[in-house]
């Protein structure tokens, strides 16, 4: 088997944790498994840079951030490399340049554009380790080293088990994988044993502090294989993130996801001008806007109500468009006190019936449903927020995520 | 005038430092010239990495240290970068790979092949001023990080300097020059305005803490002139270091050197076979033992008594050597307590005298020359080690450097 696997932040944060993630791939490689292991910089050490920078200048330019803060993986890089050598195992650190990352040059926030895999097809020909310096690559346009911006490391993994066809992408974190719901909201929240991509898509928070969207769309793209486990327990199995064909016998729902950072925007009587929706969210877009669900009723006299939520922090934004818009509504308010409640599963497709027990569920606590949007494996509802947790647990228990 | 410019690990050691180079940097550049800057890790940095990487081992791999620590000066290049850029200059850091430095592939002391200058051309061309990453290039055959060793940087910027045929190579330490001899021993010493590549070199002792001879062979291969100047009395001008030819009226003697890390070697009553000194000597070489001076005289029975001067730090690998020709020889011993004191000039050549006044400076204070030892430019002598800082000054005196 080729692996590929990235160590974060916190994974290679003092010289001891760095140690302890060359004994995991030392066990893999025992284990007869090829090993390319991706980077992040020791935590702290970006910030430090970033510090150093801003000492400078408050705005300093992103093409020599990108220089300045991509020495950080290359530490960590030969740091870890140095330790499998010491320990009889043939490594190599490579810069994401020598491992034949290509991108955009738009600095600090590149995309990978290819990957030229011949430099690591003929280091691990030679039975080689090979540790890259994730977060980074070359620009095409300018040959100059470039960054990928948040998440870095992890696409740099992805991307590179897409290009080189590694039979799995291990993501390490302090997090031993996905679960069914925040287990600090309900306790009895249980690990995933796997998971489709879109399903993680879906539950993005559940994953929020282990597994950016951008990387699982790209592992879906590229049909790789993610793993989310632990690097401070790496006995522990983590959760496959797979596509949906591989996974037997899906569970209807997998897992409940919250989103407190909404808000909901109320429009009351809009007037009764053709196309003045579609206006509303036409400028809400252009103003940067990320509108999620909307529902729009008619009222008695002809005119309408719109409710919509936004994020939290787009609520300036939003606030700044809906003023050109007053004149034509009788009333405009904003609710943050609510939060998105969502089910979210493969298994719904295929069976009826999963919508009518959220909504029964909810109805027992006495909770209100402000506006509800469904899709093919995702049911998403906006309560009151002081019911979150509430919500959260008997959703976890109705569909016995815990079993 | 393109100036090519080096800071030193002092020189940059701060955040503070490093504005301070921005503000030298940018009164050449107000002042009309172009601007390649050469920069080192901070002081400490290196250290730092070193010691990261003997956590994991005592004899890490040269390849992964090369990765290791040439990161250190593409951080200063990125700050010194956006130092300049904030304040209205265009500027952009470059590695040793971007620049153009190609490499042998002997990691941690890897030699300069040749420069690329395409990439500096055209961005001096675009009006910035360049900062490179010292210490470090990529090997043509790996096409790997490489570092270049002790006085890594200096080299960088000579051989940029020569390669982009640069006008003048400014070595900027935090010493202001190159003296007459140690101002620690003679107050009275002089910073000398310029001196040839040849003198230079001879006078290694005198440039110790600001010039590497490897970087002087470098400069007078390439007839870049060199000039050692301070970045922190960036107004006090240096010592230029430049080719016999451009210094006119030569002083018959430029300085006075010491070196107190010299043993004496006395073998006396060595055996009377043919080739018995040229046996001892190649076999001194091949265990890598750096001779100096070397004096034979014969005895009255026919049989030689033979002096000579090692390095302190060869003195085990001499007396392993010495061992062997033990039954040859009637008695050797080893005397630590003695120095060389170097007399260097180019004015000598064309100047009787120069000797003879140096033997009766030391005959006047009762100093005993044990050996002596003269080059067209040089005349070295060997005396006790207590009389060193006495015959130092009475040198200094009779030449009258202090004028």
């Amino acid at each position: 088997m080729l692996k590929v696997l990235k160590f974060g932040g916190t994974s290679v944060g003092t010289l001891e944790r760095i140690q302890n993630v060359a004994q995991i791939i030392k066990k893999i490689r025992d284990n007869g498994d090829d090993v390319i292991a991706v980077v992040s910089a020791m935590s702290g050490e970006t910030n430090k840079l970033i510090e150093y920078a801003n000492h400078f200048s408050k705005n300093p330019s992103n093409k020599e951030l990108d220089m300045l803060l991509s020495s950080g993986e290359r530490v960590t890089s030969a740091l870890l490399s140095i330790a499998l050598n010491e320990q009889g195992y043939k490594a190599t650190s490579m810069s994401g340049r020598e491992a034949g990352i290509k991108t955009t040059s738009k600095h600090t926030e590149a995309r990978i554009e290819s990957i030229d895999t011949t430099n690591m097809k003929k280091a691990l020909a030679e039975g080689n380790v090979i540790i890259v310096a994730g977060f980074q690559g070359v620009s095409v346009d300018e040959n100059r080293v470039t960054t990928l911006g948040r998440g870095g490391s992890d696409l740099t993994a992805v991307a590179i088990a897409g290009a080189i066809n590694a039979d799995i992408c291990e993501i390490y974190t302090d997090v031993d994988g996905i679960y069914t719901t925040d287990p600090r909201i309900e306790p009895k929240a249980k690990k995933m044993d796997q998971i489709s991509y879109d399903e993680m898509l879906e539950l993005a928070s559940l994953g929020a502090k282990v597994l950016q969207n951008r990387s699982v769309e790209m592992a879906k793209k590229l049909n790789v294989n993610l793993v989310s486990r632990s690097s401070f327990t790496p006995d522990v199995e983590g959760t496959l993130i797979t596509k949906e064909e591989n996974i037997m016998e899906a569970p209807v729902v997998s897992g409940i996801a919250l989103d407190k950072n909404q808000v909901r925007v109320g429009m009351y009587k809009v007037a009764d001008k053709p196309g003045i929706a579609a206006n509303i969210f036409t400028s809400l877009a252009d103003a940067d806007v990320n509108v999620d669900m909307i529902v729009q009723t008619v009222a008695v006299d002809g005119k309408a109500d719109l409710d919509f939520t936004i994020p939290t922090g787009d609520q300036h934004k939003a606030k700044t468009v809906m003023e050109s818009f007053a004149k034509d509504v009788e009333r405009i308010d904003y609710n943050e006190s609510i939060c998105k409640v969502s089910i979210v599963g493969v298994g719904m497709k295929s069976n009826t019936g999963v919508a009518s027990k959220a909504f029964k569920a909810l109805a027992n606590e006495n909770i209100n449903i402000r506006i509800i949007s469904t899709s093919e494996i995702k049911i998403s509802m906006i309560i009151e927020e002081k019911y979150a947790e509430l919500a959260v647990r008997s959703l976890h228990d109705v569909y016995e995520l815990d079993k």
